[in-house]
């Protein structure tokens, strides 16, 4: 059985404020700002963005991007023992992705209401149907992932206005 | 609003036949068969199967793969307009890829109790809630693919007896 890391306060704020870096690295290219990092042994073995845009990729999701780094940094398609922190709380898609790599425990910031698959729309990573099973912790620090967001698309509607 | 394509009985067996031989390569690199292609204006634009296990990614589904090369064979991350065949049932994660590309139809083989997302534990292709539907057709010579399947695993307990 995968075990759960645990990390003190500090450390969650910690590497939440890395996955915010990721998310604003995103808004900076023009993408949707999102962002994740993956933990392994209290240190990030993985750091992603969203890039669907630029790459024209409907899988180029931050979590499916660091999920990927992280299988590659630990040589296994199993991430036991880590703990991924995104900003915004996981899609269907990167909640499934959450379960196939046994990912044991997930952080994530803002709520997504009409798309998330964590909480929102479904409790993927709760069902006890499912041969993994993660612990999930929503909210953390979940008002400036709002607001980079909020931020990101209020430049757009400025922007449309002046063309 | 994506086209939803129609297809003749003819072609719909042709194009699964391809995904049972994608499904077949697949067991014979020792990876669990599952294949996969995608079909716009009826040419297929991409090919994939599972290889999780040679490419140790957790994300390494047939679907997954497949969405990703016509991503790229179409410049877009918007499939609109295409199709997806595929041998089973797809999880959780592939039935959120297959939302988040706008794949308008979805062909599948046999069900997959354990792990279904888009059938047997969640009917995630066809939640009004969410900004896309699919529309679905199962069981497209399910027992072809049931029959790899169970193929696939009886060598595998063979093997393991004989060692």
């Amino acid at each position: 059985m995968a075990k759960v890391p645990t990390f003190s306060e500090q450390q969650i704020d910690y590497f939440m404020q890395e996955a915010l870096n990721e998310a604003k690295l995103a808004g900076s290219e023009g993408e949707v700002p999102i962002g994740a990092v993956i933990v392994f042994e209290n240190q990030i073995i993985a750091r992603a963005h969203n890039h669907r845009e630029r790459d024209q990729l409907a899988t180029a999701h931050a979590e499916l991007i660091a999920i990927e780094r992280a299988n590659q940094a630990l040589k296994s398609w199993r991430l036991e023992d880590t703990a991924l922190f995104v900003t915004l709380e996981p899609c269907i898609m990167c909640a499934g992705a959450i379960i196939n790599a046994r990912v044991p425990a997930v952080y994530y910031g803002a709520q997504d209401a009409k798309g998330g698959g964590t909480q929102s729309l479904y409790q993927l990573l709760e069902d006890e149907r499912l041969n993994h099973r993660v612990a999930v912790q929503a909210g953390v620090r979940a008002e400036e992932s709002t607001k980079i967001l909020q931020q990101f698309f209020a430049d757009i509607r400025a922007k449309r206005k002046q063309n």
